[in-house]
Formats: structure tokens, C-alpha cells, sequence
């Protein structure tokens, strides 16, 4: 592989992996793209960034309906929903080149882990956790409204410094794209972090159909979010993992800021897609329970939402 | 007073209301209807009940648009919402005759305790907890699905032994009307023990737009009430209240055997009306809480009530 010239394999090409690989294919890297049912769109269209941040780009990409298609690529950034890991491992196994790095840019616990034994032994896994506000808002057309930041940790492959090298080109990678990126010593404990966001303003914004600015304007439903942090506070520290002090206050503060947004998990919802449950919340709490910790209120948001997601599918 | 023909006056007359003095009606009781927004219609019209139980009902019936016009009344039957009890006390008052038995026919805590103040030193006052599936359908017609019991508690008054011989004349009416009607001897642990199945089921009908049959049937939920129902014996075991052996298990396995029921507060939400906060979630959470019993489940489940409360009423 060329590391000054390694080409990239979106799989999966929603908000995430579109926003990313356009962004990177625009610094001039090789990025061919992965589609199911947008694909004829976006061969004859092209794909387009509305960003606040970047402003407009629309661009004529490497499209491809199936992977067997695409060249063997050097990394492989995977934006599909956790929910269809199972069924992307053959795609991410036709696209990888040998020794090719997967990053996984999920939300939520034991992503890595249910891909990692579809996968061969000299591909790198690692986990990539997106700070970012940004939605698909028609076929390939991706509306970007803040932030964007990526953190990657290796999780699991043949390198030798617990892939410390292999964090630093992805690093690289995105820095060269104009986006911010710091590598994580402990994917597990940054995954957890993450889900201090995620398992509150994700679920309450399906059990209550709620953006984020509603959510921060009612006394009852801020209440609410700070002791769900909480919650995950405490199960992440059962896990072994101490948090960095004041985060959740952190997070609390930053969402006041944000512009308004519906998670992801909102949209989920509103399409009848199936819900991140898995890895959102049923990974984490079974964790926190092995532990001996018991969260009750984010075990009822998650039965809740549990209800929810099998009417929605069902009905 | 004539305790063999008291004269009967119906304070709300929604479907709880509607329901009990139209029986009372039927059986032969002189019964004084009050009512808003209804007051044409049943004036014109009478009322009617829909029973599954009592076949169909429809008579024509005493009714008043004002509390002023009503003569006085041995016993008020309040039906309205406990939301409204501040602005009921005057209306109480001038349709009570002296020594007149006020029966809340309410659920939750502390309604008892708010109206108290407002009446009479001569007045009685007494705790009903109607066992019911009952709906207004229309303008005075009221559709009854099943059960019907109300229990009867002494509150406070003029009464030297504690009420009981009150209490037994209340009961005493409901049965002359066909109507299954206990003495309770501790009002505040029987409004704990009816609380077990108002705090899951009003609460998770708004919240998840389900009746109790979509509740009992999804596995999630059905886990979700039984954990509910045990904060609400947690907290009446805090507050003093000793619920009998196996109780939250037994209301859980009635409710699987009623017809499918949408519980009051999911109609109140449907047509905007305040949701019955106060009474049936916040005062037992404050009483559980001043007995240093946390209830993390019931407190979420308020939390997202409010929220969705204060968006309808705004909205």
C-alpha cells in the first residue's frame, strides 16, 4: 500500500460516510463508495455536502453497487448502522486489500467485537467515534450542521505497538481532510464516553419525540438527561473505566451550545429502520450488570424504546 | 337528612360521575346532576351508559349549569379531574346541605388534603377508589367495559368513630344501586395500594400511546409494569403502608384479564387536557422521598409525563 496515496472504501454511505468520504475525496484522496439503493443517484449525480461548517461541495464520486466491484482498498470506513454488521462482513472482506485498516464509525459497545471473527488475520480493526452533527437529508445529499470531529483506537489486528502507528495514519488521514482527529489510547473507555451522549439525547429523542433544544429547555427533561449521564457514569466506572472529571457536565453544556439537533436515533425511528438497541443500550447494561451494577432508568428507556422499535417494525 | 332517601349530587359529571349517578339514578335515588360544557345536551337529551355489564341505560335526569340552582345535597360525589379541586371547593360548598358527606371520587394522594380547607366544620369528607373501565364516548353517554367497585374511606369531619358508621351509610347506597362498594378502614394505605395500578399504566399509556392489552402483551413492558409496580410498594412500605402479600401480582394478572383499556390519562393527553400529575405521581414521589425512599423508575416515568404534559397544553 501506498501511505501517501492509500485509497479508501466507504461502506455503508448515510450521513457519516458520506460526509466523511466526500470530505476526504475533495483533499484528493482515492474514495470509492459503497451504495445500496442510492446508487444509481449518486453514479449519475454525483454526492453533496451541505455543510455550515465547509459550506457547499458536490462532487462526481467512484460509485458502486456491489462490492466485487471495487478495487482492493487500504482502509475502509464503515458508516452502515451497527444494526447491519452481520450482513457487511462479507461486503468489507470482498473490498479490503491485504493488511487493510476497518474503522468502524459506530456509536455504542461490542461493535468491534461481533466483526472482528468475520474478518482475516492481517486486517487491522479499529473503532472510530464521531462527534459530529450531520444527517442524510435526501440520496446522496448529506446536510452537516456542527462539529465533526473523529477519535480513533485500535482495537484489535497484527500490530505490534497496540497499533499506535496504524491510529496515527488514520489520524493523518483525516487531519489532511481538513478534520479534526486525536487518537485513543483506550477504545473501550472513549466508547463509553461516548455513550454519555448518545443513551440519553438518542432515546429520549424517540420516547419523546424531542430535538435536543427541547430537550434542554424543559426543566423536567434536563433533569432527566443529567441523571441518565449519571447513570452511564456509574456503569462505565463498574466497567473499570474512570471517566475524566466534570465530562458529563461537559457534554451537558456543549449540547446547550450545539444548534438544534435529532440524533440519529430519531431518524431511525421517523424511516422505521431497526433501532441501535444492540449496542446502544442492551451491551452496555448487560455489561454494567455483569459488573453488579444495576441503572434503572436507563434500563426503562431502554424497554421502552425496546416497545417502540418492535411496534414501529411490526405495524 | 332522610338517610332512607338522601338527596344525591354528582360534582363532574364525566364519565365517573356520569357512570355512578346514572346507577344511583336508575335505582330510585333523587340524584342532582352539575355540568359545564355538557349542560345542554343532557338537559335536553338526559344521559345514557353503554354498559357491557348493565346492558344500555338512558334516562332523563335532574341537571344544573350552575351550583347555585342545585338544592342541597346529604352526599356530593366528585367526579371531576383532582387537576380541578381548587376551583370545585366553591361549587361543593353551595350544594352542600349541612352534615354533608363530600366523597373524592379521585385517585392519588393528597386531593383529600388540598379540598379539606375549603369546607365546612360540619362537612364530611370521604375517599373513593373506583375499580372501573369507564369512558365518556360522548357528550352524556358514558361506555362502561367492566368492574365497577368503589371503596369507601373516612377523612375527616364531624365523626366520632372515625367514620365507620359514614362510611357504611356510603356503602350502604352504592349496593341499593347494584353497585359492589367496601369500608376501607386506612383510606391513605388504600390510595398507596390503588397507586400500584394508576403509576405504570396511566403513566405508559401517554407515554408509549398504549392500552393495556399492547402493554401486557410485549415482553419489554410487561417487565417495565411489574418493575413500576414494585417503587410504588417500595414507597408505600416508606410511608408506613404494609400492601398485603402478592398485591402488585394480582392487579398485574386482572389486568391481563380485563378487555383492552385505555386508562383515563391517555384520554386526557388525546384531548389536551391537564394529565393528573400532581395527585398520582408527584405527591407519592414527594412522600416517598420525604421518607428517604428513591424511586428512580417512577421519577423518570413523571419526568417524560411533564414534558409531554407541558408540550401538549403549549402546543
Amino acid at each position: 500500500m501506498d501511505t501517501r496515496n492509500p485509497r479508501i472504501g466507504i461502506i455503508g454511505s448515510g450521513a457519516i460516510g458520506g460526509f466523511y468520504g466526500l470530505m476526504l475525496a475533495r483533499a484528493g484522496f482515492d474514495v470509492h463508495f459503497l451504495l445500496r439503493s442510492e446508487y444509481r443517484i449518486v453514479h449519475e449525480h454525483g454526492m453533496a455536502v451541505d455543510s455550515a461548517v465547509h459550506g457547499q461541495l458536490h462532487m462526481k464520486v467512484q460509485a458502486y453497487a456491489s462490492a466485487a466491484d471495487m478495487p482492493p482498498c487500504d482502509w475502509l470506513l464503515v458508516g452502515a448502522k451497527a444494526t447491519s454488521n452481520r450482513e457487511l462482513a462479507p461486503l468489507i472482506l470482498q473490498a479490503a486489500a491485504p493488511g487493510a485498516r476497518v474503522v468502524l464509525l459506530q456509536n455504542g459497545l461490542g461493535v468491534e467485537e461481533q466483526l472482528r471473527p468475520s474478518l482475516r488475520a492481517d486486517m487491522h480493526l479499529l473503532g472510530g467515534l464521531c462527534f459530529i452533527c450531520v444527517n442524510r437529508q435526501a440520496p446522496g445529499v448529506v446536510c452537516h450542521q456542527a462539529l465533526g470531529t473523529v477519535n480513533l483506537g485500535y482495537h484489535s489486528g497484527p500490530a505490534e505497538d497496540r497499533g499506535a502507528a496504524i491510529v496515527a495514519q488514520g489520524v493523518a488521514l483525516f487531519w489532511a481532510a481538513g478534520i479534526d482527529s486525536q487518537a485513543m489510547d483506550d477504545l473501550a473507555q472513549a466508547r463509553w464516553q461516548k455513550l454519555v451522549w448518545n443513551m440519553p439525547y438518542n432515546g429520549l429523542s424517540v420516547l419523546l419525540q424531542a430535538s435536543t433544544t427541547a430537550l434542554m429547555t424543559d426543566p423536567d427533561s434536563r433533569d432527566l438527561v443529567r441523571a441518565l449521564m449519571a447513570e452511564v457514569v456509574q456503569g462505565a466506572q463498574a466497567c473499570g473505566h474512570v471517566l475524566p472529571n466534570g465530562y458529563a457536565e461537559q457534554l451537558f453544556r456543549l449540547t446547550e451550545k450545539m444548534p438544534d439537533y435529532w440524533p440519529s436515533m430519531y431518524h431511525d425511528h421517523a424511516q422505521r429502520r431497526p433501532l441501535e438497541l444492540q449496542a446502544i443500550y442492551a451491551e452496555p447494561l448487560a455489561r454494567a450488570q455483569a459488573a453488579g451494577c444495576h441503572l434503572p432508568q436507563l434500563q426503562m428507556l431502554y424497554q421502552t424504546l425496546a416497545f417502540i422499535d418492535r411496534r414501529n417494525r411490526s405495524g
